[in-house]
C-alpha cells in the first residue's frame, strides 16, 4: 500500500539479506519502501508482508536491472505513482565466484560491468535530477551503494567482479564530487565480510552455507539487520558531517588489508615485512 | 558525580568541539563521561555542568597527555574510582599549522609523535587489558580514535602532523588486528573537514575563525554534535558488523582525494588525467 | 620489416606520445615493435620510419580497439606472422574531458568502459595464453598498462573516465594475482601528470596546448621518452623483484593526493586537517 | 679512497642486503659510495673492498642512527670531507618480529619511531639544505627511502613497526610536497616481499633462513642487486617524470592487498567478497 505523504526508500537488489533488511529498517523509520529484485515474486511478497506486519508500508516489483530502460522506468514510475525517493540503495552485486581468466567469457565480464558499474550510473542518471530539484528546495537526497572488498583490491579469480566494483567505487567518487554540494549524499559502503544473506552468499555456497556460518562462530557473519542500522545512520547524518566511505566486517574477520593471522600460514608464507 | 552502575565513556582531549560533544552524547545515552583535557579548568567545569544540567553524569580532570605516566594514571584511577571504561575516545590532535621543514624543530616533530601516535599506544597499553578481561566475560569494549586527513596523505608543511597521524592510522590497524577478535572494537575516524571547534581550529585560526565559518556557508563546517552521533553509532554497532574506518566532511567540502573544483584553479593547474 | 629472431613489443595505442616513444625505446633495445593505433596512417608510417631510421624494426597497423575481435585478431596475426610478443603495452585512454553527469550519455559511458577496461581484458584473454605457454618453457612475458590518476580517485566530471580506469586498475590486480606466479609480469603505471603527447592531450587542449606547456615551465610536462625508460625498466626487472604499481609526474606537479599548494587557494579553501 | 670529483651516494643502513647492493650499483655507475651501518666493522670493510675491487670508490663508517646528532654529523662530515651527496638512501628498518601489545614495551615502540620515522626526518633536515642549494644551481638531488608493507597496512603484532613505517610514508609525502619543485626527488619504495639480506631477514629468521629461501623456490626472494637497479633507475629519472612511490616483490609472492591464494585457506577463511 502506498502512502503518498511518506518519503520513499528505493532499494534495487532487495533480496532477503542486505536489501530486505534495509527496507525493513527504513520502513520502520517512516519511509515507504519500494523493493525491486530480479526474481522470486513470492519472496518479494513475503518481504512486503513482513514490513506491513510491522506497521510499515512497502511495494514490491520485479526488475531485470541488466535490461536497458528497466531502472529508468522504475525510477519514473516510483516518483510518479508512489512518491519522492529520498533515499535509494543500489544493492546489486556482481559476484560470480572464483574463476580463472580462461573461465571468464567475454559476455560474463560484460555482464559484471552491467550490474556492477553501469547500473549505478543508470540509477544516478535517472534519479539524481529528481533529487537535485528537491534539494534546491531544501530536501536532501541520499544514494547508498553497497560495495565490496573487490572495489579496493583485485584478488585471483575476480576479473569480472573486481573490475566491476573498482568502476563502481570510482563512479561513486565522481558522483559525490559533482552532487554533494548540490545536496545529494553519496555513500560507498565496503562490505568486507560475509553477510548472512540467503539469496546471495547462501546461493553461492549452497549446501555448505550452514557449515560455513557454523565455522565462523557466534556473530561471525554480518547480520544484515545490523548493517541496515549503519545505512540508516548514513542516510540521516546532518549535511555538515557526511560520510562518503565506510567499511564493515564481523569482529572475528581479518580486514582485507591484513594477512591471514593463522600462524601456520603466516610462517610458511612470509615473515612480516 | 559518579554513578558506579553506569558504563564509563572516557575522552582524552575533551575540548569544546568533538571531545566535549561526544561526552555530552554518551552521557545522554547513559554513560558516565570522564573528560580529560590539558588546560582550562573552568571550561572543563562548564562541560561537566552542561552534562549534569542535561541529567547526565560526568567527571573532569586536567591531563598533560605528553607526560609519561599521565594517561596510565588516568586509566587506573578511572577504572578504580569511577567504573569500567566501556568506550574510550582518543581525541588529541597534533596540528601545529603549516610549517616548512626548516621551521619544524626536532623537538616539535617529537612532540607531534608523542601526542599523535605514542599517546594512542599508551592509552591502548593501559586500557585494553581491562577491556579484554571484561570482553572475555561478555562485555565488549570500544576504542574510538579521532584522526585526520593527514593520516592518509602528507601535504606540504605537515611534516610533524602527517608523520604523527600516519603512525596513528597504522597503529589503529595493528590494534584492530590483535584485539577485534578479542571483543575490542577499534575505529579510526578520518575527519576530512574543518570542525566547529573553538578550542582547536578556533585557536589555530584566531580572529579569522568567524570569517572562515561565514565563508564556508550554511552547514559548511562539521558540527561536532553531528560527529558525536557517528561516534555513538560506531560504539554501538553489533559485533557482527563493525566499522574500522570511516570518513566525514561537510557536504560542500571537496574530499581530500579530489582536485579543487574551482574551474579557474583546475584549468591553470592541470587537465584531468 | 620483420625480423623473426627478435622478441616483439606490441603497443595498442601508438600515438606520438607514450605509445610511440615506448615503441622507439623497445626497438632500440632489440625488440621488433608492432604499433597499433586507431587512425592516421601517415602518422603511423612516420613512427615506423623513425624507428627504422634508428636501425630498429617495426610494423604499423590501424586498429579499432572498440570493435569486437579486433584486438584478438591483431594478437593472433602478430604471434603468427611476426613473432612472439614478449612485452605488450595497453596504452589506450578513455579521457573525454570534464562533463557533468547529464552531459555524459549512456553510450559515452559504455564506450569509456570498452576502451578503458574491456580492452585490457580482451588483450589479456588473447595474449596471456601465448605468454604462459612460453613462460612454462622459461620465457617470461610482460603486460604494461598505462593508467591514470582517475584509476585511484574520481574527480568531478570524470564519470566515464574514472569508472573505466577504476575497473582497469582492479583488473590489473586480478591479472597479476593469477598470472605473476606463472611468469607474467603485469605492471599498472599511474601517469599522474600531463604528458607531452600531441595525439591525446594535444588534441584535448587544442590551440591552448602550447600555452599550457609554456605555463608549466621547463620540464613541467612529462616527456614520453622519459616515461618510456621507466617502461623499459619495468619490463626488464628480474622476476625476483617485480613492480606492480608505480606513479610518475613532473617535478613541479602536485601529486594527486596533495592539496593545491597555492597559498591563496589553500587559505580560502580550508585549513590543513 | 675518496675522489672529490665524483658525486656521492650516501646510504644509511648499509648491510649486506639492499644497502650494500645499492652502494655497489651506484659506485659502478660513477658515484663515490659512503656506507654507514651500526656495527660489524669487518663487514663494512669487506663491502668497501668489494666496491674497490670492482674499480669503484667507497668509504665506510659506523653509525648509531638512534643517537642524537649522529646522522647530522655524518652528513656534515661527508659534505665537507668527501663531496656533495647527490643521492641518499635511508635504508634502516625497524622490524622487531611479531609481538603482541603487552610484549611491546614503551621504549621498544619509541625506538621503532626513532629508527623508522625520526631518522628520515633528521636526515632530511641535515641533508636537504645542501641539496636545495645545489638544485638552485642546477644539480638535482635524490632521497630514496626503503620502506615496507607495514607503511600501508598494520598487521597483528606489528604495533611498533607499522606505526613507525606509517609515519615514514606520510613524511616522505610531506617532504616530496615541499621539495620536489625545488629539485629534490623523494621516492618511497614499498618492499613488499622478503629480501635475500643476511643482515636483516637472515638475522630475524636465524637458522631457518636457508630453509625459508629453499621453500620460496627459484627467484622467490628479492635479490637486492635487482632492487638496486630499481633504485638506480629512480635516481636517474629525468625530472619531467619522477616516481614518488613504487612497490616490488618476487613473482611468486602474493601482493599485500591480496588474500592468500592457498585454496585450503581461502575456503575455510572466507568466500570472495
Amino acid at each position: 500500500m502506498t502512502d503518498r505523504r511518506k518519503p520513499v526508500f528505493l532499494v534495487i537488489g532487495a533480496g532477503a539479506g542486505i536489501g530486505g533488511n534495509a527496507a525493513l529498517r527504513f520502513a520502520a523509520g517512516g519511509y515507504h519502501a519500494v523493493l525491486a529484485r530480479r526474481s522470486d515474486e513470492a519472496g518479494l511478497a513475503r518481504m512486503v508482508a513482513e514490513i506491513e506486519a510491522a506497521s510499515g508500508t512497502a511495494s514490491g516489483t520485479l526488475l531485470n536491472a541488466a535490461e536497458d530502460g528497466s531502472i529508468e522506468e522504475l525510477v519514473e514510475r516510483t516518483e510518479r505513482d508512489i512518491g519522492p525517493v529520498h533515499t535509494a540503495l543500489y544493492n546489486l552485486g556482481a559476484q560470480i565466484g572464483t574463476r580463472a581468466l580462461d573461465q571468464t567469457p567475454h559476455r560474463t565480464f560484460e555482464l559484471g560491468w552491467r550490474l556492477g558499474t553501469y547500473g549505478v550510473f543508470r540509477l544516478a542518471h535517472a534519479l539524481l535530477p529528481h533529487m537535485t530539484a528537491r534539494a534546491a528546495e531544501g530536501t536532501l537526497g541520499t544514494l547508498l551503494v553497497t560495495s565490496s572488498t573487490a572495489s579496493v583490491r583485485g584478488n585471483a579469480g575476480q576479473h569480472s567482479h573486481a573490475a566491476a566494483m573498482g568502476g563502481r567505487r570510482m563512479l561513486c567518487q565522481t558522483l559525490n564530487a559533482e552532487f554533494a554540494a548540490q545536496g545529494i549524499h553519496v555513500a560507498h559502503v565496503i562490505v568486507d565480510g560475509p553477510v548472512d544473506a540467503p539469496d546471495t552468499l547462501g546461493k553461492l555456497l549452497g549446501d555448505s552455507f550452514g557449515a560455513f556460518k557454523q565455522a565462523k562462530g557466534k556473530d561471525g557473519v554480518i547480520d544484515p539487520a545490523a548493517l541496515a542500522e549503519t545505512y540508516w545512520h548514513l542516510a540521516h547524518q546532518p549535511r555538515s558531517c557526511w560520510t562518503h566511505e565506510v567499511d564493515v566486517r564481523p569482529w572475528t574477520d581479518t580486514p582485507w588489508w591484513n594477512d591471514n593471522p593463522d600462524p601456520q600460514v603466516a610462517v610458511t608464507r612470509r615473515p612480516q615485512i
